[in-house]
């Protein structure tokens, strides 16, 4: 079969690979349908961090089912699946908690060792516990849910997992940093699932500050730095209670923790390659909370699973570029070069 | 009047200083009947922050109001007072949360410019805000609860405020590492303010280990290091939801880290000036929140003043030495060689 593979930084390319094929009797065997290109991918491709050349890429698709393992009850052959972006057991104390990235037996697609989501298909290790059936199958949805469904895998939870982890709740107010896909994600999922009444997107780019209006931002900030941090102050009166860092690089943290109000909380989902550290005094000066967290996207697919096939959860409109699969290199520069917010690979 | 004054690692010494005097209409002068040495104060006699020679130390003292100021209000002359560790104004944003540290009008006694708590009197700011009136005055008290509110106007709520922060709640299990004046202090506070029912102190004092049975703790873990992680998921059964992390340092701090579940928190109320930061991926990974805060004291002071005045609340019991006033030296020596857990001055 066909997968992209890494060869190093700036190069991706598809090439022939061993099929993907069961290993485990929990194993399912997924054909994938649609693929992406995830903001985390870029770390690689830029040479920030350095996977072994010849490593698979990607860990976000949805598939159809094409064959399962001896012990796998709740899958079937045929189904249409979405497939979160690290595999779980579903059984543990984490899974049990919502954490499902702290699955004692998780791993990442596309990781040493593992299929890659951007290929033709891919072995989904614990297919029970991580694999979610899209009832009515592939051909039950359309175009835009499919986009939609894809973005569960990853974006849309990251997103809404910020907002949960910055403590924003119904009638709240909360400023996401970040108007890339995750920061826009974030806005859609404070505003329709949290029921945040304001959102405030700290973005400089126009196309997408207005995408996310669309989805549901109340006040846009089109400033950095200190700046930024003025106006958000002006704007809400005093400094936000929740403040989502949807970016990970340090001019992101700075201004989440130079504009949170005493005793705040910061909510963060953006990888922190750059700066691994977080300064402890602006913390302890402003009882500051801080939770960091890789998203759960298997503890919230059912929920919006539902939205989106009712119709009412548009996750899928950060895609702003479509590919066939076999020009994967081309998403990756597409979105190297900022020439697109995420790509969507057809397979 | 004679005041403790910093000359340098290792050099407190008792000198002659000009009287605490008036200086705003809001200001109260307090004559200090008891003090005490904190443990952040060994933080400049040992040389890891270094204050200008010249500066007055301590911030921990409870008094009599001598004179105040012509707008004071709420507190008269004669009155005895509890005066938190920083002053506020107790009226503005921060402090009507709750979170007086933040206040816009706060400062610390014993930083620059402002009298120390290790003197014989002190010039209180925003006298209304800050001090808090013991019903009956000094006479109604006795010794033991003349300690426990000494030790409220910082360690005691510091240590309560550490298990608020790790979101430990009635009928919860938290860790608490550190065996200090304030790690037994939170085991105090996480006991009976919160209502936890399985408080686990790491001590590896026989003596402190035994104090801190006594004020609440229903489980001592002797071991450090990964040794003492395995002791504690041992005795849980996994890692724990609520870790108080009451050091500062890089080993507490690590513990810490290693210990706590996924999606677990941890509060941490130790002062990190050996390792000012703190490492992002262990928390990304197990998406673990860190709150880190100093204690708003006289957010809390009400509610342990009335418990330590009904005998419930034997805050006091930390202090194992006591010493006049003018051997302020011999506190800070006996504290620093870990004679003393927590050293009392009378004056």
């Amino acid at each position: 079969m066909r997968a992209a593979v890494y060869q190093g930084p700036g190069a991706i390319e598809m090439q022939d690979v061993p099929d993907a094929a069961l290993r485990e009797a929990t194993d399912a065997v997924v054909r994938v349908v649609r693929a992406c290109v995830c903001g985390s991918d870029l770390w690689s491709y830029r040479g920030i961090v350095k996977p072994p050349p010849g490593s698979r890429r990607g860990h976000e698709f949805v598939g159809v089912v094409e064959e399962v393992g001896a012990e796998v009850a709740s899958v079937r052959p045929g189904d249409f699946v979405v497939v979160p972006f690290q595999w779980c057991d579903n059984v543990c104390d984490p899974c049990r908690d919502g954490l499902q990235t702290s699955c004692v037996n998780t791993g990442t697609f596309g990781a040493a060792g593992a299929d890659g989501g951007q290929g033709e298909a891919v072995r989904v290790p614990y297919a029970d516990g991580t694999c979610v059936v899209v009832p009515g199958g592939l051909s039950a949805v359309d175009e835009r849910q499919l986009a939609s469904l894809l973005a569960l895998t990853d974006v849309a939870a990251t997103g809404l997992h910020g907002a949960v982890l910055s403590g924003v709740g119904r009638g709240g107010e909360v400023v996401v940093i970040g108007d890339g896909a995750v920061g826009l994600s974030a806005v859609l999922g404070a505003r329709s699932v949290l029921g945040a009444e304001r959102v405030v997107l700290v973005s400089t780019h126009l196309d997408r500050s207005a995408l996310g209006r669309e989805l549901g931002a109340t006040d846009v900030v089109a400033a950095r730095g200190d700046e930024g941090v003025a106006v958000v102050r002006d704007l809400l009166g005093r400094g936000p209670a929740h403040v989502v860092e949807a970016v990970g690089n340090p001019d992101a943290w700075d201004m989440a923790l130079a504009m949170v109000r005493p005793g705040g909380t910061v909510g963060s989902v953006g990888v922190p390659h750059v700066r691994p550290e977080l300064p402890l005094f602006p913390l302890l000066r402003g009882n500051v909370g801080v939770r960091v967290g890789l998203a759960p996207a298997r503890h919230y697919l059912p929920e919006l699973l539902e939205r989106v096939l009712a119709g009412t959860y548009d996750a899928g409109r950060v895609f702003d570029l479509t590919l066939p699969l076999e020009d994967v290199a081309g998403a990756y520069q597409a979105m190297d070069a900022r020439r697109s917010v995420k790509t969507m690979l057809v397979a």
